[in-house]
Formats: C-alpha cells, structure tokens, sequence
C-alpha cells in the first residue's frame, strides 16, 4: 500500500467518524430547539448509542494500522499528509486510551451531575452539591490520567479544548491582562458616563420580537452568514452547532433588550461563518477542522464586539434599526447609542457582563481551576475563594452561590479547563483586529458602507482556510507576526471604552 | 445462558438497532422541514453512513446466534417472547440476505432513479423515464429473489410492508371493492348534489393560515395527539415521522382549500396517536412496533373519514371553525358544509381523490403492479395499460404522462408493493369502524359532546397494544371477529355519500 492510498483510506475513515459525530451534533440542536419535552429519556437514548457508534469509529483499529503505516520513517508525507496525521493520532488516542467502561461511568456521572447542578442552583445550595461536584472533578483528573500520565492534570485539560495550551502560558497572559484591566474598569465604572449608560439602557424598551428578528437576519446576511447553507432559531441558550454547508444558529430574545439578540445573534454568526468557511473538501481532517476553542471564540466576539459594537457598524445599520423601531429609538442621540452598544457595568453573572468585566470573570474562573487541579484549594472551600476573588477582581460579593460558584454550567457538566478559551478568544480578536487595522486601516468606512465582504475575506484566507493545521498560539503567530499577548485587547479597550468613558484620556 | 437472559439480550440489540433507526428517522425529518438548501450533499453523507451503521447493528452475528438459541424446541418461550423471536428472525433475515453491495447499489440506483422521476414528470416525458424505471423493477426483482427465491416476486414485495400479505389475497379483496365502488361512484358523480358539492368547494376563499394552524392544533389536540410528546410543523408534502414519546407530523397550507391543511393534519395526527400508543418500554421489538403499513393507514384513515368527515366531529368543532373564519363561512349552511367535507369528484390525480374514488386509484396501481411482476406487462406499455384502466375505473384519460404513469413518487424511488396497504388501510378503518358502531352506539354523540376518548381508547386497548404480534390480517380477525372484507367500506360508503348525495337510497 502507497503512502497516498494509506492517507486515502484514512482520511475516508476519519471523515466517516466526523460524520457520525456530526449526527450526534444534530440531535443535540435538535434537543435544544425542537425535542418535546416528553421525548428527553428517549433522545438520551439515542445520544447514548451514537456515542457507542462514534467511538467505534474514532476507535477503528484500522486507524491504528494506517497511522502506524503513515508514521514511519519512509512514509514522505508533505505538510497537509503531516497534519493530518498529526490530528488523526491525537483523536485516535483519545478515544482508545480512554476505557469504554470509564467513559460510559463519566457520561452517566455529568448526566447526573447536571441535573443534581440545575438543582442545587435553583435552591443556592452549594453543600448539598459539593460532594457531586467532588466528583466531576475526580473523574476529570482520572480522565486526564488516562488521557496523559505525564502531564499536570490541568495542563492536559486545557489542552483538550486548545491543544498545547498549558496552565503556565495561561496564567501568565492573564496575570497581564488582570493587572491593566482592573484599573481601566475601574475608572469607567466611576465615571458619569457610566451612570448615563444605565440609564439609557433602562430606558430601553418594548421592540417587537418580531421585527428584531428581521432585523439580526438582514445583518447576519450582510456580515456574511450564508442562509443558503445555514439557518437560525430561537433556544433557550444560543448556541451554533454544525460544519460546512449546514450551520445553524440559535438566538433568544427579550422586548426590552433588543441589543442582547442581536450581539448574540453576531456572536454566533461569526461562530457560523467560521464553520461555513473552512475547506469543505477537507470536513473532518485537520485541513477542514476548525483550530479550537479559543480561536473560535475570536471569530465570534471579533464580529460581535469590534465590528458589531464599532462606529462603522452603526453607521451603516443605525438608520435601519431606526426604520424598524422609531417609536423606540426617538429620544436616542448618536452619542446615546454608541453608549448604550457598548456598555460597562460590573454584575455578579458571566453570561450579563460586559465586554471589559467579562474577561474578569474568565480570570477568576481559570484561577479556581487552576488551583482546584492544583491540589492547593478543596471543593467545598471554592464559595469562600470565589467570594474573595470576586471582590478583587470585580468589587461584587455574590449574595448566594447561584451568584458564585453554581452560576454556570460548566462544572456541573464537567467541562474543567474549557473557562480560559473564552479570554484567550477576547485576546486573539483584538490581536487580529490590531492587526486589519495595518492592513486595512479604512476597514472601519468599509463597515459605514455596508461593506463587511474585505473582512470576512481576510478572515477567510487567513484564519478559515487554514483548518486545524496549526494550533492556535501558532496561527495567531504565523497571521500577525507576533506572539499572542493580552496588549492588543487592553489597546483596544482603552481606545473604544476609554474615548467613550473617560473623554478620551488613556487611563 | 437462560432463555430469559438470551432473550433479554436479544431484546436489547434489537432496540439498539431500533434506535439508530429513529436517529436516521429524525435526519429525514429534519431534511424534509429544516434543511437549509445548500445542504443536500451533507445530510446524503450523513445518511449513507447511518444507513452503514443500522446495518451492521441489524446483521450483527450475535443476534443470529441469539436466534438460533431462541429458536431451539427446548427455549420454552412464552407467546410474547415467540413474536419477539419471530419479528427478529425476520428483520436479521432481510438483514443478511442482502449482499452488501447489492444494498448499495440499489440505493444508488433509486437515488438517481428519483432524480430522473422528478425531471421526468416535469417534462411529461415517460420515455426518457422508462429505462430508469425498468432498472428499478429489475432490483426490485432481485431484491426479492435474495429474500425468498421460493415466493412469487409480488408476493415478496408486498410482504415487505405488511407481513404475509400475498397478491392473491389483495386481488380478491380489490375485485370484490371495484366491482361494488364504480357504480356507487358513478351514480353519485351524476346526482345533482355533486354538482352542487363542486359549487361550493370552489367558493372557499381566503382562510388565513395562521388562523388555520391554530384550528388544527386545537383538533388534533382534542383528537387526543398529545403535543407533549410530539410537534407539528410545515413541508412540502405531508407526513408523520417518529414513534413513542417523539412523534412529528407536518402540513401544509392553502388558503382557498382549508380544509385540505385540516383534514391531512386529522390524518398524520391519526399515524401519530398510533405510533404514540405503542407500549413504550418495548419500542423496537415486535411487542412496540406497528402492525406494518395497512393497519397504519387504517388509523389515519379512521380519524380523518370515518371521524372528521362525520356529522358529530362537525357538530362539535363547526362553531368554533366559523368563530375563527366567520366572514368565510357565513354563506355556508350545515348542509352545505356536510357536502364540504365529503365531496366525491373523480380526478386523474390520487393525492387529490376523494373518500369515494380514492380506493380505485390504488385498485388501478395494484393491477399494474401485480401484472408488471406476473410477466404480462412490459415498462414499456405502462401508460396505454394505464390509460385503459383509468378510463375503465375513473372514467379519465390522462392527457399525459404525468396525469397518468409519472405522477407517483413511488415506482420512481422503487417502491413496489406499498400501494395496496393504502386501500387496505381504508378497508381496515371501516372494518373497525363497523365494530365500533357495535359496540358504542352513541359514538356520534361522544364526539357532539367535543369526547373523543373513548375511540382513542378503544383502538389503544385493540390495536395499539397489541404492537406487531400478529400480521394485519390475524389482527383484523382478533378485533372485529371477522375476516378482512372490503363489504365494510362499501357499507360506509354507500351509507354516508348515498345519504349525502343520493338521498338517502342505497345504490
């Protein structure tokens, strides 16, 4: 067997199981947008023997056999062969080291945990889910023992969401953010300024769901989402879900916050173009994977924060938004609007915070993690250490732990090391913006003219058709020439929230 | 290994099979209402590689070897664990008597044959269409002969879809039907009340769709469709996918025929409360499966003539209906809207057929069919045979071929045999409806007074309970006492459009 037929068969073979995991992502939006609410016992069902199916086929003993074949001295792979191979060992490895018998346990462990979460947040207690808890933790770091015995157990955890990210690399960049970041907040927060923000987005009020529907899928089309290839609907959390031709947003809306559909509606579009844009031949190989989470993440607060909350954005859109929604929008000057598009206000919850608080919340998380993993802080001391770094970082001491620690999901459904892909995609957009502001410093009287087409392009060209071939501190590397640092998007804040806040003074 | 344990086991990799099987159901679904355009490629890779998966879960040797230990004389099964065992035999034997390849390239065969159908009946072309179609016979034939080379090829195909069914049975039951169906039709077709009928559909104009969904949902509803278990939703052609606690029927609209959207919603919502009734915790086996196509079709049929074509159904849901569209309908009296919901006009098109005429569309494919796998009937003669029977029973001549031989999806996309359970449903329907009338006297009353409970009762206790113990035929006789005689649709018929449209004499 030649070298191109050994690639040949395993590519076959790993795009056959990525189908399959596309059929299980399927019935996962599914669930979330259409399931009836009898039908959860039986849609686990079938989650569970496509999970069977799926690690069958990342299993495949074949797969062995051919990367054996393909990673040997003679095989002469050029570049592409390398990464696929590459990628293919990694996933083939994960799936055989991981006993069947562990994993069937793990899944029924979050499932329960899950549930026992959803609980325990809706009642605030956190003792009565302390000891669940305990327990996805303990079979995350028997997971990352199977997984790599080598590793520090958080190293390998966050490297399965951002492959070679290390906690080390993480707390470093954070450690910088958090020191330029507090003071910036800070001063805003206590500016006048501030204070009309609040205001003016009480003020908001009463836009039809309707119309705001209309209105995010006339943007999401002009951004670039391609609704020939994929659709959006509304779900209690939005999400996007799906690959290549079939890519499906979902949004939710509330009458008085018509700006939270529609930056959410950006953010997953920027998700979805993402996917739309990776090398359709290639679905399922490390060319036509996307990079991981964090450079995911940057696709979707790139379009969300730089562009959607930008004076290009609303220059060209404003006027529509206003058509659509003049009742509501009369009392609102330019200067108004570009406060209440980009406001600041530290809160206790995550999913409310603001584009300079939330990076706050990831660093408090990724903190907890870090020494929850690290041995030097118990479960049940995570409220008392939650509250403390809360205070530090945000001035905010949650009255209860469903403000704390039972807030998010993550932990309940035992995703450790998954926190820090969310910053790590805050800083990856700003660095990427700095850098299309140097190549296209006009980009921002493109966006006045409706056009977001150059972008989309460079995002295309540079980050979308590059697959899964270089993670993603190398593709941040190889497109801006520098490696990845929290400067640009501490550059960036200071320069939008600083001239919008603090009269333009640099704090 | 005990009986119990080997049956225990059989149980569960028949329900594992089943289960993949309504994960490839949902993915029609899915195609059918959600499918973003561009899409169609992705989802075809995705079904072709489940279509692989169901198949290696229902050919898996540890079921035949559960089987043969199952079978021996000495199991000692009781009579559920006999059908279990059957029902398996059954679905491992067509499992593994088709070759692989085989399987493959049939399916490749009617993908493209139902592409060339499509373009074909556009063009009104059935010579172009006529090698494709003779290629699809061709597989049908050998499909056969690798399921059982012992039974004449009709028999097999029809055996397919209701088990046992052979076309000498069909035969006498549709000669018997026809002979008593075309004169009832012609007699009715010449009374002045047709023309009448005819008026006064054509005068229906402007029902808001919106309106229309909200009348149907209630009905169904009330009909006993449970919503938390199931969804309704929109395509281009109507059908219920789904069983057990996620059932998903779908509609469409028109404006000018509301009670088109109505009375098909009756009917998947009929296909829906079946599948909805079959005992749940044995989904899969022959224990929670159907009764095969006719007894499905009996239970769609029975909702949607015998129930909402009748006087009771209309005396409960009519006001509310004209409450809904009060200026549509208020030039209609209760006796025009009795004709309304019965009409009888012969068309060439089957989808478009009344109550009456309906049954002769399907007695005119079956001789077709039953004559094209005899031997006696080339492709090639297909419209002219088909033009001499339309005439002889419709009293229509297709003035082309897609009036006539191009018009039905099915022999396009290869399916063969299926037809005759649709007028078998119906014989079904009236055949239960007969023994209802027995049985419960004031069943018209119960649905005047909006109670529809005690019919959704009746038929879970008889039918749906009994999932697919017995054949159609074994289930008709253990429910009604009799055999499987079309005497009970002649009956119906005769008595609600001879009183409708004759005046009441019977013909």
């Amino acid at each position: 067997m030649s070298t191109a037929e050994a690639l040949a068969e395993l590519t076959r073979l790993v795009q056959r199981a990525h189908t399959l995991g596309t059929v299980g992502g399927l019935l996962g939006w599914d669930e979330q947008v259409n399931l009836p609410p009898g039908a959860a016992e039986q849609r686990a069902a079938q989650q569970a023997v496509m999970a069977e199916v799926m690690h069958a086929a990342a299993a495949d003993s074949r797969v062995g056999e051919l990367l054996a074949r393909l990673e040997s001295p003679g095989a002469g792979l050029d570049a592409d062969g390398v990464a696929i191979v590459r990628q293919a060992r990694r996933d083939y490895d994960q799936a055989t080291r991981l006993p069947a018998d562990f994993v069937r346990a793990k899944a029924e462990q979050e499932s329960r945990a899950f549930h026992a979460w959803a609980a325990a947040r809706e009642a605030r207690d956190f003792a009565g889910f302390a000891p669940v808890l305990a327990r996805n933790v303990d079979f995350a770091r028997r997971e990352a023992a199977f997984l790599n015995p080598a590793a520090p157990t958080y190293d390998v955890l966050l490297d399965k969401y951002d492959p070679g990210l290390t906690a080390a690399a993480v707390e470093r960049l954070f450690g910088e953010l958090r020191r330029d970041l507090v003071p910036l907040m800070r001063a805003i927060v206590a500016s006048p300024r501030a204070a009309r923000a609040r205001e003016l987005a009480a003020g908001l009020r009463g836009f039809p769901v309707e119309a705001q529907g209309r209105f995010l899928r006339e943007v999401t089309s002009r951004l670039g989402f391609d609704y020939r290839r994929g659709r959006l609907d509304v779900s209690l959390h939005p999400f996007c879900s799906g690959t290549g031709d079939d890519v499906r947003l979902t949004t939710r809306y509330r009458e008085d916050q018509p700006l939270s559909a529609l930056l959410g509606s950006v953010h997953e579009a920027g998700h979805g173009m993402y996917e739309q844009g990776l090398p359709a031949a290639h679905l399922g190989t490390a060319l036509g994977l996307n990079a991981g989470m964090a450079v995911h993440e940057s696709q979707s607060r790139l379009w969300e924060n730089q562009v959607a909350r930008g004076p290009g954005f609303w220059w060209h859109f404003g006027p529509r938004w206003r058509e659509l929604f003049p009742a509501q929008t009369a009392a609102l000057s330019a200067d108004d609007l570009a406060l209440v598009v980009a406001p600041v206000a530290p809160t206790l919850i995550r999913v409310e915070a603001d584009e300079v608080t939330y990076n706050l919340h990831i660093v408090l998380r990724f903190e907890l993690e870090r020494r929850l993993f690290g041995g030097d802080l118990a479960v049940a001391d995570l409220p008392e250490a939650w509250r403390a770094l809360s205070v530090e970082l945000l001035g905010l001491a949650p009255a209860h732990a469903g403000e704390g620690v039972l807030q998010d999901v993550h932990w309940g459904a035992g995703l450790f090391g998954y926190f820090p892909s969310y910053c790590l995609g805050n800083m990856i957009a700003a660095q990427l913006w700095s850098r299309v502001r140097v190549v296209r410093p006009g980009i921002e009287e493109d966006f006045a003219r409706g056009d977001f087409g150059w972008l989309l392009g460079w995002l295309r060209e540079h980050i979308h058709a590059a697959g899964r071939r270089h993670s993603a501190l190398e593709l941040v590397r190889a497109v801006t020439g520098e490696e990845l640092s929290p400067r640009h998007l501490v550059d960036y804040l200071r320069a939008r929230y600083g001239s919008l806040y603090l009269g333009g003074s640099s704090c």
